[in-house]
C-alpha cells in the first residue's frame, strides 16, 4: 500500500489583526466587506501542526483534531478538499507520470501546541494549516496568495495565515471571490522586533459567534456601512504604509483607533454584540495611561471578536511596558516559561524605580480577570516540518 | 425692605431621552451638533424645587443647593442671569410702573427630592428651575421656547426640562444660538401611560465627564460624523412621528438603537469613552430577551452618560415587565415604597406562571451591580408651587 504524506505548521493570526474582518458580502465564500490587515504570530508560542496522508486503500475522508475524531463534513472544509483536489487533477492531466491520487481520500491529523482552554479561537491557523499541507502533498505550483483563495473559504482570516510577518487581506470586487487574497505587506525581516503579550481576559460564557455576529452587524448597523466605506480604506492604506515606514506610533494609533472603531459597530448592531467586557476595557484605559506616562506611544491594544486583549509594543521598549505589566498580572501563567527570575526581578525593579512618578491608579485586582498572558512576537509564515503526526499507514501516531 | 420671591419645580429628564444629546459645535453657547428628543419624567419621583428672592439690601448673589451655599461665579450660570436681567430690564425700560428689581442681587435656593446618591445628574433639572423660577420672578412674557434658550446655556439638556411630555431639542443652524430650543412634541396628556424603571448601576468611580466626553467624541470619532449627518436627522423625524402616533413598538426600536449608536460613538472616541459596564450590557440583554420571549417590543432600555439604565414600558404591559424585573432586582431598594406587599406578591406569582417557559438564562447575581431601582412615568413640566424654600428676609428657611 502506497501512502503519501505531507506535513506543515502553521501560524495563528486570530486575536491580532490590525484592521478587522468583519462582515461577508458572500457568506458561501467567506468573501469580506473590507480589506483587512494583520501581524501573523511566532510558531514558538502558537501554532497548529497538521500531517496529512493519502492511499488508495483509505475509505473516507477521516480527521482527527487534537487526538480526537472530528466530523469533515461542513460546507467550508468540504469546498477547500474540493478546489485542493481540482487543481491536483489539473496537474494530473497535463503529466502522465504523476501518481493519480486526487480522488484518494485524505487523513488529516492536526495538533495545537497551545490549550484550547487559552481562549484563543484556532480555526485561523487549523484551516491554513490543512489547506498548505494538502497542497504540499499534491505538490501544486500556485503561489501563495491563489492558496490563501482556498483557505478563506474555510475560514475567512484563515488567509492571512498562509503568509508571515505583515498581512493584508485584499477583498476584492469580483462576485466569485476570485481577486479575494492575501498578499504580504512585509515580511517578517523588515520589522522583526514586533512583539505581543496577549491577555486572556476570563469569559462569563461564549458570546456571539463571529459568523452569526457579522451578519447582525452587517444588516443592522448604520454606523458599519460608514465603517467599511469611508474609515477602513483610508485606514487600509495608512496603515500599509505604517508597516514599510516602521513607524510603531502611527501603527499603534491606527491599531488601536480601528480596534475602537470594530467594537463600536458590533455595540451599534442590533441587538447590540458586546465582546469586550470591564476587563478588557480596564486593559484599554491601562494602555493608554502608560502612553501617557512615557509622554510617547510605547504600546497599542486590540481585540478581535473576544475580551482578549493584544498587545504590541517594540522589543527596545519591553522593560517600560513589563515593569507596569509584571507588576500588575505577576499573578498569572505565563511569565516564568518566557523569562528568567532575573529578568522577571529586573521589570519589578524598573516599577520600584518609576512608581512615585505614577499619577493614575494601578487595579491591584485586575489580574482576577486575566487567565493567563501569552508572550510572543510576529513569527513566519507556514513552515515545513519533519515532525509528523501520521505512521505509516497513514493513521494518527499513538 | 422689600423681598420679591417666586418658586418652581421642575423636572428631571436626564438619562432618557431618546436620541442623544453628544457633542457641541459651541461650547459657551451649549450649542449642539445634532437634534435630539427626550420624556420628561414624573416630579413626584425626580425633581428639583427652586425658590428665588431679589432685594434691593442683598449685597450679592448667592445659591444655596440641598441646604449648602454653592458659588454662582460658573460661566454659565452667569450667562443665564444676564440673559434673564436683560429680558426684565427690556420690560422695565418699556413699563414705569414695574419696580426696577433687574438690577438688584438674587438668593437662589435649590433642593432635589431625590438623594444625590441616587447617582442621577441633575443639573438639567437644577438650571431648568434656576431660569424659570427667575422668569417667573421677573415675570417675563417670553414663552417656553424662548425661556428653554436660557436654560441651555446653563446645561445644554436643562432645555429640555422646561416642558413636559415628549420634547425635542431643535440643534438649530444660527451662530448665535438663537434658533437652538426646545419645543414640545406631544404633551403629557397624548401619550401618559408610558412608565420608566430607572436601574441605577453601580459604577466604580465618575467616569468622563460628559462636557470634555463630548468634545473628544467630536474631535475624534469617525462614525460619530456619519451618526450626526446621516443617522440621528432620519431617526429625528421618525422618533417624532412614533410618539405622535403612541407607536411603542417603533419608539422602543428607535430608543434602543440610538442608545446603541450614541454609546458606540463613545466607544469610537480616542481615547475611547466607556459608560456602559458589565452589568449595563446584562440589562440590555434582558431586555431583548423579555421582548422575545413574549413575542412582541414591550420594554425598551436607554442609557444616557452612565451606567444607569433606564427602561420604558407602557402602563398596561407592566406585569409582564415586573414578573423579571421584580423576579430579578426584588432585593434593591425601590419597590415598597411605589408598590404594596399584594402587588408585589402578584409580580412574583405571574413570574412562577411563566417560569417553565423561559428559555434564557436568568442571572440571580445581576442585583448586585445595582443600587436601587426609581419606578416613576412621563411627567409634567415644571410647576408652580406654594412650597417655598425661602423665608420673609429672602435667606434660605432654617
Amino acid at each position: 500500500m502506497t501512502v503519501y504524506t505531507a506535513s506543515t505548521t502553521a501560524p495563528v493570526n486570530i486575536a491580532v489583526s490590525t484592521l478587522k474582518y468583519w462582515g461577508k458580502r458572500d457568506k458561501q465564500l467567506n468573501l469580506p466587506t473590507n480589506s483587512s490587515i494583520s501581524v501573523t504570530l511566532a510558531q514558538d508560542d502558537l501554532r497548529t501542526l497538521t500531517s496529512v496522508a493519502t492511499s488508495s486503500e483509505f475509505p473516507e475522508d477521516k480527521l482527527w483534531l487534537n487526538g480526537k475524531e472530528e466530523s469533515l463534513a461542513s460546507e467550508r472544509t468540504q469546498n477547500c478538499l474540493k478546489d485542493l483536489r481540482n487543481l491536483r487533477q489539473e496537474l494530473e492531466s497535463k503529466d502522465d507520470s504523476l501518481p493519480k491520487i486526487s480522488n484518494w481520500k485524505l487523513h488529516i491529523v492536526s495538533e495545537n501546541n497551545f490549550p484550547t482552554a487559552a481562549g484563543l479561537a484556532s480555526s485561523a491557523a487549523g484551516f491554513a494549516a490543512l489547506v498548505v499541507a494538502i497542497a504540499k502533498l499534491y505538490k501544486l505550483p500556485q503561489p501563495t496568495s491563489e492558496i490563501s483563495k482556498i483557505a478563506r473559504k474555510g475560514s475567512g482570516s484563515a488567509c492571512r495565515s498562509v503568509f508571515g510577518g505583515y498581512v493584508a487581506w485584499e477583498m476584492g470586487e469580483k462576485e466569485d471571490g476570485s481577486d479575494s487574497k492575501a498578499v504580504e505587506v512585509a515580511p517578517l525581516s523588515h520589522w522583526s522586533n514586533l512583539k505581543a503579550a496577549i491577555l486572556v481576559v476570563s469569559a462569563d460564557k461564549k458570546d456571539t459567534p463571529s459568523t452569526s455576529g457579522m451578519q447582525t452587524t452587517v444588516q443592522t448597523s448604520d454606523l458599519f456601512q460608514w465603517r467599511i466605506k469611508e474609515v477602513v480604506p483610508k485606514r487600509f492604506e495608512e496603515m500599509k504604509k505604517s508597516i514599510l515606514d516602521k513607524d510603531f506610533t502611527k501603527f499603534a494609533d491606527l491599531t488601536m483607533k480601528d480596534s475602537n472603531s470594530f467594537h463600536a459597530t458590533c455595540l451599534d448592531s442590533y441587538p447590540p454584540i458586546f465582546y469586550l467586557n470591564d476587563t478588557s476595557k480596564k486593559i484599554i484605559k491601562l494602555v493608554h495611561s502608560i502612553n501617557e506616562f512615557y509622554g510617547k506611544t510605547v504600546a497599542a491594544y486590540t481585540f478581535d471578536a473576544g475580551p482578549n486583549a493584544v498587545i504590541y509594543y517594540e522589543d527596545q521598549n519591553e522593560s517600560k511596558i513589563f515593569s507596569f505589566l509584571y507588576k500588575l498580572f505577576s499573578k498569572v501563567e505565563g511569565w516564568e516559561s518566557k523569562y528568567s527570575q532575573e529578568t522577571l526581578g529586573a521589570f519589578e525593579q524598573q516599577f520600584d524605580s518609576i512608581k512615585e512618578k505614577i499619577q493614575f491608579q494601578l487595579d491591584d485586582e485586575l489580574y482576577k480577570g486575566v487567565n493567563r498572558i501569552i508572550l510572543t512576537k510576529v513569527g513566519d509564515g507556514p513552515q515545513d516540518t519533519k515532525e509528523s503526526l501520521v505512521n505509516a499507514e497513514g493513521y494518527p501516531k499513538a
